[in-house]
């Protein structure tokens, strides 16, 4: 169950490297984000202009739950490396949103962050590459 | 053989990252080079005004031999990211020096630096980190 999940969460998270290439970013995964006592992002992608440090979600609910200690280690590295802090969601049959975590809700040792939110107030992929006013 | 050459590259990978946390940089490994089409770097550090996409290598000879190919991917990621490119090289009981992609010398399929060019012209730790001037 656990090595499905991590498997699953590659192949998103390789979805996304995939996407970033094809506009011409550069993109790469993070080896071992577990085993350093480091704070670790799934994804960095850059382009001479602005540098996105990305944890890949996906969720087959309408309701995306999240450790706040991976968000917090997504607030901590973006911070020291000079990277933006996103959350990059894909609910089931649905396209990838890029969310802020300003737009997280606490909830209990976790945040979560429903489908309509992320439908309101998140990023297309088109959207958060574009390189207006930076 | 390449088990072990793989398991010394990741070694030497995770103590410069530990380097690069100790003062106060970010600093991630990249996940799997070797098994996507795209250019790849060993390592990505960067604080709030650089940052460096790192290549790693260790040699037990005087002369390290490093494949263009490496070196094209460090060059191509660098560019399209927007991050400078190093080379990490660490000889035998010395400590690590940063060499630009320059100070190689083309040999054959290779690109080659030896020992003496290394002290001569490349850059301690504490110097490449040095953000004066930036």
């Amino acid at each position: 169950m656990k090595n499905s999940r991590k498997i699953k969460g590659t192949a998103a998270e390789r979805e996304l490297l995939h996407k970033f290439w094809s506009v011409g970013w550069a993109c790469l995964r993070a080896a071992g984000s577990g085993s350093m006592k480091y704070p670790c992002v799934d994804l960095l992608a850059g382009n001479k202009v602005r540098k996105l440090a990305i944890e890949c979600k996906t969720s087959k609910a309408l309701i995306k739950y999240m450790s706040k200690d991976d968000i917090y280690q997504l607030q901590k590295f973006s911070s020291l490396f000079g990277a933006e802090p996103w959350i990059a969601v894909k609910f089931d049959k649905k396209e990838w949103f890029f969310i802020s975590i300003e737009d997280l809700r606490p909830s209990g040792n976790s945040f979560a962050i429903d489908i309509e939110t992320v439908k309101s107030r998140g990023l297309l992929f088109e959207e958060v590459i574009k390189d207006e006013g930076y």
